[in-house]
């Protein structure tokens, strides 16, 4: 407070401001490269007309590379929150019974989304940090009378545990062969190999803000042919996320609705970026630098909490070091190092702290992370 | 195609780039300012951090002044689609007696949404190019036996009429007064008066890309404590929108889940530009940008859509004039001058032209899009 002619005066009221610049290795949302940045500065343009029309072919082209599919992708606004929703409201009815597959926070988040859409839910839980099991997963399973679907997590952010989905799938493929299999790949895609059309797979969504190098807002997610089929009798109600809705309307090269349009321009840019790289190139660079970032945190002695054969390629999750308040170290982190790690969620809120390394990150990006967490433990 | 020496070249893969800068008066999306377009490349920052927990309370605080209430302001990702959505499956169970009153293409669409979800809608049509007459509505209303709700367009972006809101507020409570009364002011609010509580509306929602400055991909909404009480029995399912769910997430800072940051930062940015400018004095300059916009298409021989007792202060509809190609005429503008104009939507598709002045517009704007619009007709 200072005094002038006028009187004392209080601090300004704080206006909007830029966040600081940092070393940001939240698992989403993800740093941003500055073409992408820059795109968000872009005019508005219809999005009705030639110009949008050019971004939303190309979006929609290039996401099929990484979801390694021939459907089409519907592209909606929202975060993973969204994919829950309209994986569930599209392809079941009211008390139909389904499977999900919970390794983690996300696994039960989706739960919650079932329960409350009236779906009838059997919950197959593993332990926090344990991949889910096909075998104990094919097992529960076929003994659920009318199952119409199973849902699982791919890679589960709370833990840092990325499933087996090829086994997961077959194993489901083969225990229930009439129930639609969807995957939350929100935080695999894109930077982890999950086949779509190979594995079976029947609705597989991802959100922008993970390993797609564009800020949270978009929400991408195909349907089999199986999948389309089923929405055709899946009598949740539903207009905001209709998949026969978006998919005609994409079809014809528009969106179903106003879309994000900075938040495509984006996207756009950014696929753009990873198709250059090569979609191989740039699984191969999440997977060196997954096993890099372990390598590092083990070599200062901290211990992860995921099964190191089911290690994620994308975040790690790590214990919270003996006599370490896990809270205080990212704030120290933050604010004296500017760099951003995420704490544990959950149940391990607390307990342990995670580190992002998905979507628009190289090995120096971690080499400073990884150091100034090692000056500070 | 030119050819090199390395053969014949096709023309390069068309890669992202900005949409050329134009006058654009579109009715939504609708231009950015520069300082907002800015805020749309600043780099992400955790949305569970103290950053982002000062844009939320800022955003929060300042949509309170142009929705005119004490209520809590809830954010979700989506456009105006979003709004019919959340505003119906948080107040309503399937079969509840609805009344729509529709003057437009937008009136429509919530009437789709409205029976997507298995409401038993009453649709009370007026004339496109005329606003609803309160006392038809009290009539229509007061015969529907165990009416729950009312669903009113504000300001019909179709037609360009906006509906005498205190009217039709006053009609409908007095004629069923235990009916939630639910108002789609996508296109009128932040740029004319909608007074939420002094009116005593139930539901108000507007998007983030029409007079708030920002782009797509916010939808705003507000709940009287009537409408959070029936949100307490309403039986639709819902996760993604839950009005309990996502105001209680908000009172504590938080977003209910990742939200559109680099769209919340935009809309920070464009509130405190509002808020600047002041609440009446933004009323009074679309007022004005309004009243103008019609006088000088009158003055150049053009005839204007709608009933000109309810002329919008947002958007006017101008009929196509006799032996123009409304069509070429809009692309014309587009491509040789650079002012982006929209078309007519629904029924009125190639009869009519509209000409957004909502939000970041000032007369020299509608001066020269109007000179640009003289020249071609």
């Amino acid at each position: 407070m200072t005094t002038t002619a006028q009187g004392p005066q209080s601090a300004p009221i704080t206006q909007p401001q830029a966040p600081l610049a940092t070393n940001f290795r939240l698992p989403g949302p993800t740093p941003i490269p500055p073409e992408v940045a820059a795109a968000g500065a872009w005019p508005m343009t219809n999005h009705r007309g030639p110009e949008f029309q050019a971004v939303l072919q190309r979006v929609l082209t290039n996401l099929k590379v990484f979801f390694q599919t021939e459907q089409p992708i519907l592209v909606f606004p929202g975060s993973g929150s969204a994919g829950w929703e309209a994986s569930i409201a599209n392809c079941f009815s009211a008390g139909d019974a389904v499977a999900i597959v919970s390794i983690g926070n996300f696994g039960e988040r989706y739960t919650l989304v079932a329960n409350a859409f009236g779906l009838n839910v059997t919950k197959i839980a593993f332990e926090w940090g344990q991949a889910a099991d096909p075998q104990v997963v094919a097992e529960r399973i076929s003994a659920i009378p009318g199952l119409k679907g199973v849902m699982i997590t791919h890679n589960e952010t709370s833990t840092g545990v990325m499933n087996d989905l090829p086994a997961l799938a077959r194993a489901v493929h083969a225990a229930a062969p009439d129930a639609l299999l969807l995957v939350d790949a929100v935080s695999s895609l894109g930077c982890v190999a999950a086949p779509m059309d190979e594995l079976g797979l029947d609705v597989v969504f991802t959100g922008s803000q993970k390993g797609w190098m564009t800020p949270p807002g978009l929400m991408m997610v195909a349907f089999s042919q199986r999948a389309a089929e089923a929405t055709k009798t899946a009598k949740l109600p539903r207009f905001f996320w209709d998949y026969t809705i978006a998919a005609k309307s994409f079809a014809q090269g528009n969106p179903p609705y106003t879309p994000p349009i900075s938040l495509w321009y984006q996207l756009d840019v950014a696929l753009s970026m990873m198709v250059a790289e090569g979609r191989d190139n740039v699984f191969a660079r999440h997977a060196a630098l997954g096993a890099y970032t372990r390598q590092r945190l083990r070599a200062m002695g901290l211990t992860l909490f995921a099964d190191p054969a089911y290690a994620s390629n994308t975040v790690t999750t790590v214990n919270g070091p003996a006599n370490v308040d896990v809270k205080a170290l990212l704030k120290t982190l933050r604010v004296e190092d500017r760099v951003v790690l995420a704490g544990g969620q959950g149940k391990l809120d607390g307990q342990v702290f995670r580190i992002g390394h998905m979507g628009f990150v190289k090995q120096a990006d971690m080499d400073e992370a990884l150091a100034a967490l090692a000056r500070r433990i």
